[in-house]
């Protein structure tokens, strides 16, 4: 099967001096921006998907077992990075100051003594244990159990403190932990774990000591209980009562993070070469998409941006030193630099987002997906070709019909647990639900409050920094819901009480790697310049109607209510991870 | 509009010497059954549908207002009885002895002073307030809320407490209080108030005094507070707290029920005629369909028998005498003689049991009554052809799914008050609930965790009984759904730990009023010996899994948890009624 590509039409080329690139390491595809350094046009564009990945090579989705083969992202990271430099023009490469990649995390990788991951050594490069731990790989349920466990009962530091004092199955050492425990081999053979954020700007630079690979301040400060206080990493002591091993490879670690302005090194002449770029374009170090797009959706200080996607991600920034560092409980971490150097990074979300409404969707599609096929008459292609047309109207009908309802229809309440919750308070057992179904309760009237539920979710976020005394003045608001769903967005702005600006980017993500390569290349003093310069904007901004606002501060209360009860009160998954 | 008729196939007709014929007055049709008295063979069926009720004349849904014209009544009387004798066959008309009917209740008429419905007077023919207002007319909810406040504060008795303390919009004084308030001349113009179950006998019978007309024991005592500890109807005190009129309309009532092996009269001179009957075949006093149709299942002593339809209808039977009446708290009400004569019937059931299911079915097939009728392409005909097919699929493919799940699929847990709660303790108010859904719920794990609720909900009820004292040892069920769905049933005898026997009975509920009919005409001493020669016995007993009775034994406490917090914490609906 061929790579599938996508191409994106685009504004013409400017007839900047400077360009950078912008790469962003997504779940299923990578994608590259070519941007002009000056303004934050988009030059060139192009989306590569993992060739392994799309056929499901090296996963288990029934174990929660989600991995990344290393040569899924090498041969997409060459592919997008011409594609989108043919797409920018002749003569567009040799323009090129600087390069920045985000990637999804924590995604770690063992890697032997060069920083390559074991999967492409010999003996392990059909491994699933060898190769990248995808960030929504959830098999080291138990060990993050442990983690907790100990972190809290040890007698030392709770090294979990600036991550929420929860930590998570999803993050860097659990699934060190869970290798330890049960990959022995790979793990002897090991010399390091990388980030994939990491090891990206690893092989463009040619990096092949450790020592010298800069490690990212984002990844380890949210992921991996880096923290300047502890003087890095935990405590050996800490992580002995874990496993022996995790003291070793912690050595390999270094002490040292550093934030995403700071150049990694310059491209490898391998690399130069093999894209035509000059051989001194910077690479910048590597950082979480979440942090770099919030950094391209144009986040301030004391804002929030909200990623809305099948998920939803929660980005804030509050400057140091006016105020002594609080402790913000129950979200997924605070790390100093990990969004916009020299300021505190916050990082919280919900597990379902967009994908509370692609489950109702599925669940009105049953009868399409289990009947339809095997109702005798029309043939086979037909009776798809009806099911696809009925599918992909199902969303934007419910929209239509839920906008006009009242708020909390008919006494509607659900809570938005599908997928477990990740703040505030993460607690992966949890399950949805909803209440106050009548007889006369139609689909428009659940979509309403399937969205009123997602809304209520984000506000809880805001709540939570609010009571901790971080200031949240301003929501931006990025992804494909925020552009995608008036209906949506109006909702949340009802249900937050605040304003919810749009951004206008078109990749956001990459506009914010693409930001950094700009200040990390030294043609901007600061990220928050190339910020100034580069960004696109404000599309669009939902304003709260008072009176909605109004009802739903009641409804939340009992949104609260209903949530405390089911999560003391009912029946939870005894499955792991979810 | 022609009206509809139903032809049902029968056994070959018996050679007996005494037929009796049964008659059930629905929602929607009349049934009448001509049986064989000697065995229960039916010889005869005819179903006819209300012609001016088909048309949604006189009634208002969106009010809750549900009202049937006389004349619906009396043309398919006649039309129903007359179909079933045809089809028993020549000569069997002349072996009539007897003829009982049973009516939806409570459904009162105001009449004149004849016992004449005042819709089939001069001034009041199109008036909806002058017909009968059916047991599912809701519009007097909040005259029953202040009869409830009344009998609770006056300071005499509180004459609700032999129907569960809790008095109901759907019964018979409810509803003359909101005429006399709202339908001023109507209650003017009217001498007396008869409940259907009492006027289809006086007129089979011309009996054109209100004196001597026999009113049901079991309406009177079910629906209007009739009791022999009372005397009778409640103290004029009490109803002229309510209304002043009400005090006048009791005096019309009389003091004295009767039970339905108790003849009424016989056939009128202008009724035999008309039908061919012999002028001696006797009429039976009437009652309520459930508790004929209890009778019809061949209900017992300490049996509990379950009428399993869109809602669901508990009947329970103990004898006198052998214990003080214990007063059943939170059901519909217990009254001497209103199943069994001489022993205590008693009534509860839930708002909703098979409409569950079908609220369910309908939010499946959404996409195809809102989307599929305004695609393009396939014409109307065609795409309603499939629609159709795929509607008649859904719920025997969502039971042929469910069967297999395990109990509680993935812990999902369902609250069945959809219609708000008949019993335990109406509250109309209430709403239905589903909690612990994942992305990973589908169809038919929503579908099962419904299923388990209304089971639940039957439950709660014999959990009811038994904790008052009340024995049950013996479940029979009849009605659509205990015929039709395996799936519900064996779920049912799970939740509720008990086995449950189907009545093979095609039409218990005519076949219940056959059997009074029987006794009424003195063909056997006692109904019970009409039920021990007639009853068509057991179809197929469901047994509970003990493994499966178990995890419902714990689930169903979470159950109880989660309705005690949905009926204390969450917003209900605020819309009278419902």
């Amino acid at each position: 099967m061929a790579t599938p590509t996508e191409e994106v039409p685009l504004k013409p080329p400017s007839k900047s001096a400077a360009f950078v690139i912008g790469i962003d390491f997504g779940t299923d595809s990578v994608r590259a921006v070519v941007m002009d350094a000056a303004n934050g046009d988009t030059v060139g564009v192009s989306i590569q998907h993992y060739p392994r990945w799309s056929k499901g090579l090296y996963c288990d989705p029934r174990e929660n077992r989600f991995r990344h083969h290393p040569l899924d992202y090498l041969e997409t990271l060459q592919a997008s990075i011409a594609g989108a430099l043919a797409q920018a023009g002749e003569g567009a490469a040799s323009k090129v100051r600087g390069i920045a990649a985000d990637t999804t995390g924590s995604t770690p990788v063992l890697t032997d003594r060069h920083g390559v991951p074991l999967a492409l050594t010999p003996g392990f490069r059909e491994n699933p244990d060898a190769m990248f731990i995808l960030w929504k790989d959830h098999t080291a349920v138990a060990q993050a159990e442990r983690i907790n466990h100990t972190a809290r009962t040890w007698g030392g530091t709770d090294f979990t403190k600036y991550e929420g004092g929860i930590y998570s199955s999803e993050w860097f050492w659990a699934k060190v932990l869970r290798l330890a425990e049960t990959a022995p081999e790979a793990v002897q053979a090991a010399s390091s774990v990388l980030e994939l954020c990491d090891w990206i700007p690893a092989v463009l630079t040619g990096t092949t000591e450790l020592a010298r690979i800069k490690r990212s301040r984002c990844a380890a400060g949210h992921k991996a209980m880096w923290h300047a206080e502890f003087g890095g990493y935990p405590d050996d002591a800490f992580l002995a009562l874990l496993h022996p091993r995790l003291v070793e490879l912690k050595a390999s670690l270094g002490r040292e993070t550093f934030t995403s302005d700071v150049p990694f090194g310059t491209l490898s002449g391998e690399w130069a070469t093999k894209l035509g770029l000059p051989p001194d374009t910077v690479v910048a170090v590597g950082a979480f998409d979440a942090h770099m797009g919030a950094v391209g959706g144009n986040i301030g200080p004391h804002q929030l941006l909200k990623i809305l996607g099948t998920s939803c991600l929660d980005m804030a920034v509050a400057p140091k030193g006016q105020e002594p560092e609080r402790l913000v409980p129950g979200i997924c971490g605070q790390v100093d630099g990990s969004i916009i150097p020299g300021m505190v990074g916050y990082e919280a979300g919900q597990s379902a987002f967009g994908d509370v409404y692609a489950w109702f969707k599925k669940l009105l599609a049953w009868p399409l997906e289990a009947i339809l096929p095997h109702l005798p008459g029309a043939d086979e292609a037909s009776k798809q070709a009806l099911a696809d047309a009925l599918l992909e109207r199902i969303i934007p009908e419910l929209e239509r019909a839920a906008k006009d309802l009242p708020p909390g229809e008919d006494s509607l309440l659900a809570l938005d647990w599908m997928n477990g919750r990740r703040t505030p308070d993460a607690n992966q057992r949890l399950k949805g639900a909803i209440s106050g179904i009548s007889l006369g309760t139609d689909a428009p009237g659940l979509y309403r409050a399937l969205v009123e539920a997602t809304a209520f979710g984000s506000r809880a976020i805001v709540e939570r920094f609010k009571s901790t005394g971080i200031r949240v003045d301003r929501v931006i608001a990025i992804g494909g819901v925020a552009r995608k769903s008036p209906f949506v967005m109006q909702t949340l702005a009802d249900v937050m009480n605040m304003d919810i600006a749009v951004s206008a980017a078109e990749q956001a993500v990459a506009a914010g790697a693409a930001m950094f390569a700009a200040a990390a290349a030294g043609l901007y003093p600061k990220v928050e310049d190339a910020q100034r310069a580069m960004s696109s904007g404000t599309e669009k901004t939902y304003r709260p109607d008072p009176e909605r606002a109004r009802h739903y501060a009641s409804l939340y209360t009992k949104y609260l209510e209903f949530g405390a009860f089911v999560e003391k009160g009912l029946p939870q998954s005894d499955k792991t991870g979810r």
